[in-house]
C-alpha cells in the first residue's frame, strides 16, 4: 500500500523531502519512462479507478453537492483516457533540470553558471477535480520534485486510488519510494499541518477558489504561490479596428466564460462608443451576455435593449466566471489605464489599438502578468504559450508570473569552478 | 521636508506605490541622473549628515551600547565618501528594466516576449548600519522601485538625514515625490505595520539578525526574502590539492570571519586527514582560530596543542561569526555530502578535489545557493559575481537564490502582440 491513511502529514512530507533528494539527480529517461509507466497504470487500472470515483459520487450524490460539482468530480473512461493522454504529453516536453540559464568567466578565472534545479519538495491543494491529483503530480516529477497532494475530501477515494496507482507505477519503474505522497485528510487540520512544514515543503500550490486561499493565507509558513483570480480588461482604443475589437471582445468573454483569463471588463474609448457599442452589444446579446454597463452604455443600448442593466461600482471589481460582461466608456487612454491599475487584477490585459505610440504606453504602464495588444486575453495558459502544460496561473510578482510551467516549478544554484582561487 | 514623522506606515506606502507608477517607466538617464544628485548631495550636505549621527553616537554612548555596535552606527567624511561613492557605482550599472529575457513567435503567428519590470515597492528594514540607506535606496531606484526604509531607532537621526539628502536630490533631478520614504519609528509596532501593507508594498528584505527574522516571520503578510544565515563547509576530498585546501580553508574562515559566506566548518576525508590536519591545525592557530574538533580531530592536534577543543553536535549547527572553525573527519564523500544536507543552510558549499567524478557528485548533490568546486566560499557576493552591487544573499529558493542584485529586484511580464488572434 503506496497511500496509508496512518501517516501523518509530517510523516508523508519528511517521506518526500528523503526521495527529493534522490529525484533531483535522477535523470530525464528514468522519470520519462516512470510517466510511461503511470500512463499505462491509469489504463489498466481503470476499473479500480472508476469504482472508487463512484463511491465518491455516490456519497456526493447523497450529500446533494449539486450538478456542477458532480461533473467536476466525475471520471469516466473517456475522462481517464484524457488524463494518461496528458501524462505521455508531459513525457515529452524537455526536462527543465540541468539547463544552464547563463554562465561567464569572471576576472579572476573563476566559472560561474546559474543551472536549473528541482526545488525539491512541492505540495498542491486542490478542490474537487480528481484529474488534479495526476496532472499535479507528473508536473512535480517530470520537474525532480517529489510532490505531495492535499485533495478535498469529496473526491478522497478517487484521489487515493488516483495517486496510488500512480505512485506504484512510478516506484516500478525506477522511481524512489516518497516520491509522490498524499494527505488523506481533506480538513483544515491537515492543511494546516502541511502548510507549516518548513524544514520538508518548499512550495505550495493551491488550486481553487478564496475559500482556499484565505485559509491557507492565515497559516501558511511554507511559501505559496497563489493562483489568483482573474479581473481582466478589453480596452478598445480610438483607433482600434472595431471588427478586430469585436472579435477580441467576443472571444476573450465568451469563448469559455469560467476560467480566470476570460475577459471581465470591456473599456470603450469615448470617441468609438457610438460606433462601436450597438454592434458589440447586439453580438453580447446573441451570446447570451448579460451586460452590466456605466450611463454611456447604457445611453447606447437605447431603451429597449434587454440584457442590459446598469452597473454599479462593484462591478467593475468583480470576477463573474459567467456570461456577464462590465461596460464602461472612457475618454481616453491614460482613463483606461488607471481604471486597470484600480481593478484589475494583474492578471491579463489587452488593448486594440491602431496607434503604436497607445499599444506602447498600454503596454509599459499596465502592471499584469500578460499585456496584449490585439489579441484575446485568452492565451494566458501555459500550453497556448508553448511551455506545454501548467500547473495554474500566478498574479504574485515574485519567482512565478503568468503561467506555472515545468520551469516555473524549478530553482537554480550558483556553480563555481576554480582552480584554487580565495578572496584577497 | 520629504521625510515627516506625522506620516503613518500606510501613508509612507501608498505614496511609493503611487510614485512607483511613474518610476517604472522613468528611463535609465533620468534615474542615473538622480543617483548622480545623490551622490552630490551626500558630498555637499556632510556637515548636517555627520551632525545627525553624532546625536545617534551620542544616545548611543549614553545608553552604552557597546564599542562594536557605536562602530556600525559611526559616519564620518571618508564613510560618508564611500557611500557616495558606492551610489555612482550603482549608476553605472546596467540598467535592468525593459531587458528581454527571452521570446518567441507562436504557431498562431503572436510574438510573446518575458520584459523585465520592476518589482513595484520595495521596503528594506535593517539594524544599526546608517549606510544601509543609501544603498538600499539606490539599488531600488535604479532597477525603478519605489522603496522603503525602515532602520533601528537607535540610528534614526542618521538614517532619517540621510534619507531626507537622497529623497530631496532625486526629486530635483526628476524623479516623482514619493520614490523613497521612510519609516520614522524603529518599533515593532511600524515593523508589523510595514509587514502587511500587503496593496502597496510587494517585497521586504529584512537586513539584519534572527530577531530582526523571527519577528517579522510571526507578522508579515508582504513576501519576505530573507538573507538567511551561512552555515557554509568546505570539504577537504581524498583527492585533493592540499596546499589548496589548506589555503582555501584559511582564507573560506578568516579573510572576514563575521560574514555570512565565511566557512563555520571544515570536513576532511579520512584517507587525508593524517597528512592534512597538522599543517592546517598549524596554521589556523596561528591566525588565531579555536578549533571545535571531533575525536579523529583531536587525536590529530596531539596532547599538548592549544586552541583545540572537543565538538559536540551543535558545533555541527553553528553560525560562529567569528574566529571558531569546527572540524570533522568524514569517511566518504557520501557522507561529506550528508552532513552538509544536515547542517548547512544552503548559503555557500566548497569542495576541494582533483577528482572530476567527486566534484560532479558534489554539485549536483549538495542543495545550495553557491556550490564550488576548488575555490573558496568568500566568492558568495554580487560585487563578485559580476552584478555590481547587491542588497543581500538569498537562501530561499523562490524568486532569488544567492545574491540579490539589480535583476532580482525586478519581475517581468509577458508582452504578447498579435493582429487580431482570437483562440479557438
Amino acid at each position: 500500500m503506496v497511500v496509508s491513511e496512518s501517516q501523518s502529514v509530517a510523516d508523508v512530507c519528511a517521506a518526500a523531502r528523503a526521495a527529493s533528494r534522490t529525484l533531483a539527480q535522477t535523470d530525464t529517461a528514468t522519470k520519462d519512462r516512470a510517466l510511461a509507466a503511470i500512463a499505462a497504470a491509469l489504463r489498466d487500472q481503470a476499473p479500480e479507478i472508476l469504482a472508487a470515483n463512484e463511491r465518491d459520487m455516490q456519497a456526493g450524490r447523497e450529500n446533494a453537492i449539486g450538478d456542477a460539482l458532480l461533473d467536476r468530480l466525475r471520471l469516466d473512461a473517456q475522462r481517464l483516457e484524457a488524463i494518461a493522454g496528458a501524462v505521455e504529453q508531459v513525457a515529452q516536453l524537455p526536462d527543465p533540470v540541468g539547463e544552464v540559464i547563463d554562465g561567464h568567466r569572471l576576472a579572476n578565472g573563476l566559472d560561474v553558471r546559474r543551472v536549473r534545479v528541482p526545488l525539491g519538495v512541492v505540495a498542491v491543494v486542490y478542490e474537487a477535480r480528481p484529474n488534479v491529483t495526476i496532472d499535479a503530480a507528473v508536473l512535480c516529477l517530470k520537474s525532480g520534485n517529489a510532490c505531495v497532494l492535499r485533495g478535498s475530501s469529496s473526491a478522497a477515494h478517487s484521489n487515493t486510488a488516483l495517486a496510488d496507482v500512480a505512485a506504484r507505477a512510478a516506484t516500478g519503474a525506477g522511481l524512489v519510494d516518497g516520491t509522490l505522497g498524499i494527505v488523506a485528510g481533506g480538513g483544515r487540520e491537515e492543511l494546516a499541518a502541511l502548510a507549516t512544514q518548513r524544514e520538508n515543503v518548499d512550495l505550495i500550490i493551491p488550486r481553487g477558489g478564496e475559500g482556499l486561499k484565505q485559509a491557507l493565507e492565515s497559516v501558511a509558513t511554507v511559501p505559496v504561490i497563489y493562483a489568483a483570480s482573474g479581473n481582466c480588461h478589453v480596452y478598445v482604443d480610438a483607433s482600434a479596428d472595431l471588427e478586430m475589437a469585436l472579435a477580441i471582445a467576443l472571444n476573450a468573454k465568451t469563448q469559455r466564460p469560467g476560467v480566470c483569463n476570460a475577459a471581465e471588463s470591456l473599456l470603450v474609448h469615448r470617441d468609438v462608443a457610438a460606433a462601436f457599442l450597438p454592434a458589440l452589444l447586439a453580438a453580447m446579446d446573441e451570446a447570451g451576455v448579460l451586460i452590466r454597463g456605466d450611463a454611456a452604455t447604457l445611453a447606447a443600448a437605447g431603451d429597449e435593449r434587454a440584457g442590459v442593466q446598469a452597473a454599479d461600482e462593484r462591478d467593475w471589481a468583480t470576477e463573474y466566471l459567467d456570461l456577464t460582461l462590465a461596460v464602461r466608456v472612457v475618454d481616453s487612454l491614460e482613463q483606461a489605464i488607471e481604471h486597470i491599475q484600480t481593478y484589475g487584477s494583474g492578471h491579463s490585459e489587452a488593448i486594440v489599438t491602431h496607434d503604436a505610440l497607445a499599444a506602447r504606453s498600454f503596454s509599459r504602464a499596465v502592471d499584469a502578468a500578460c499585456v496584449y495588444v490585439n489579441a484575446s486575453t485568452r492565451f494566458t495558459d501555459g500550453g497556448e504559450f508553448g511551455m506545454g502544460a501548467e500547473i495554474g496561473n500566478s498574479t504574485q510578482k515574485l519567482h512565478a508570473r503568468g503561467p506555472i510551467g515545468l520551469r516555473e516549478l524549478c530553482t537554480f544554484k550558483y556553480l563555481v569552478e576554480g582552480d584554487g582561487q580565495v578572496r584577497t
